[in-house]
């Protein structure tokens, strides 16, 4: 009884019971490399040996009416994790259950390099040994408070809200929480083994939707451009997008039916840092007609626009993030589903 | 449909429909320090802020009968993650589903320092800085496929399995995958973040049986030392025991009912690195005859003196692991919940 309670005062509102067809995780890709290394334990030896890299992991749940609807995939952005998809910083529920009860099947990936994927080593180990320079280190973004609050969105400066914020800013400390170094530094040349593991999981998956968001916003199109085969959807939430595909590359991603999402106070902030927001907005408007040029099916859903104000950058956890979910699961609907 | 035969083909037992009353997670702990940096971009000059360290990422589901028992903490060992618990390298239920199945509220932690609980950064950003020296690094575990060969006892040598091995051998590089960095060396002084958030965790919960393997299988001592309010029941699985304990210390442990269990070939394997199993199942004997003597309920369960054979050093992934399952459970219904 006591679980039950402290359970219920955990979430703030009781959805009721999930039934699941089934649950797990697995991971998708991954190859051996050799290391050497400080031995394993105190006093012993450097040794040489194999591990495994650029794996992505993967934790999926299927609601009993899964098999009616496409999987959606989804991607969280830099310096967060899948977290993100998950019970949000006020504890109500997040994007990937909130699928879930609307008989998704949902696919929640951690980037490679990154929380539970794990990422490569090797860089920081060669250092430790004097076999490569301090200043060669891969860089690591670790997000502060400060730049989270312009770059999310929150308000025009750090300590100060938006009057009509979205965000739950009570639960900020959450967030906070939340944002874990983010190691794509080590990463090798593009395309990286994020978005091939995307492209490979669709195609596993015989045919999902793909998702991204900020740093992995526009992954969904360099998985399609790396391989199409599985991706019956692309949803791209917040990033800049790339203008300068070539006819052939808007070819391939024309063929993919492609939903562009943006919250408000795009021109609001200051020191957002790289994340020039109303720049970013720009460019993928000139990406969704250029995919429509090449007769896509593309729409930038810009959610002031609609009538829908406030909204951050973490929209999937601002306070109206079911009705966001549900703008995407109708999108979904009407643009994905209804043309299989 | 495509759906549901690829997650058909990504099990192999079919359990059927689970229905929960609840899930989701949540951070234990966590505070701010205060990090300089190279800018968050490229051309951005460096940048002071606070970013928050030592959270522990915590994931949980509480099935409709949860109520009924008390919930079970699983933490995982080094160099891996909570993936430890989940669907198992063959494709099987993990242990964390099926104590859901069970009737018990799970909540898996990830160590702080380790995949989405994040780590702290500090060190890594001054020495690319060039403000403390390259030696001045953390460890790294980066355990290879030939250190988990033997350490984790899937043979006297590498390449090289036991006949009775119980690992599922054929799906080792599955296990490869989730086999990830250990950053535990950037954790501060003991007790560490983890132990403290553990022994929290349980206040949290009202009460609850904390569970630790191999790296963490003392944790939930070492948690109990630091608080054992919440604490009803601890399971040390596959570790080294501490056996100096001062008797205040031994009746604080006394008090909470608790299960050691060993495998099997504790002693047949060359090459174990730090891990001499052999001596830290004589340690574990010690310390469970102490805590008896201390008036405490205590069990060994060594699993190949009951008659079990071949299981390696991840029995929560073992073939037989369902079994296993069933003995812990057995265990805690007769020793923790009896009792309540």
């Amino acid at each position: 009884m006591l679980v039950a309670s402290v359970a219920a005062a955990q979430t703030k509102n009781s959805p009721g019971p999930l039934t699941l067809k089934e649950q797990g995780s697995f991971f998708v890709g991954g190859e051996s490399k050799t290391v050497t290394q400080p031995g394993f334990g105190p006093n012993a030896p450097p040794t040489s040996g194999e591990v495994t890299v650029n794996q992505m992991y993967v934790q999926y749940q299927v609601p009993m009416k899964g098999g009616q609807h496409l999987p959606v995939v989804m991607v969280h952005g830099c310096c967060l994790s899948s977290k993100t998809w998950e019970t949000t910083p006020d504890g109500r529920m997040g994007w990937s259950e909130y699928f879930v009860r609307k008989d998704r099947p949902v696919y929640l990936a951690d980037q490679v390099s990154r929380a539970r994927s794990g990422f490569d080593a090797t860089a920081f180990l060669d250092i430790r040994q004097g076999k490569a320079k301090p200043e060669s280190m891969p860089v690591i973004i670790d997000a502060t408070h400060q730049v989270a609050w312009t770059v999310f969105r929150f308000g025009p400066k750090y300590g100060e809200a938006f009057p009509d914020e979205q965000f739950p800013m009570q639960s900020i400390d959450e967030l906070y929480k939340q944002m874990i170094p983010d190691l794509n530094g080590t990463l090798g040349p593009q395309p990286t083994a994020t978005w091939t593991q995307m492209s490979a999981l669709a195609v596993k998956l015989n045919g999902a939707i793909l998702m991204g968001h900020s740093e992995s916003g526009f992954f969904p199109e360099q998985a399609a451009l790396i391989n199409p085969a599985g991706i019956r959807g692309n949803i791209s939430i917040e990033m800049p997008c790339v203008t300068n595909f070539s006819a052939a590359q808007l070819a391939t991603l024309a063929k993919i039916p492609t939903l562009v999402m943006f919250g408000d106070h795009l021109g609001d902030v200051q020191g957002g840092g790289p994340a020039n927001w109303a720049q970013s907005f720009a460019s993928c408007n000139t990406f969704v007609d250029q995919l429509k040029k090449a007769g896509g099916d593309a729409e930038m859903m810009h959610l002031p626009a609609m009538g829908i104000k406030g909204n951050s950058h973490m929209l999937m956890q601002d306070k109206n993030s079911d009705q966001l979910a549900d703008l995407v699961i109708a999108w979904i609907d009407e643009h994905v589903e209804r043309k299989k």
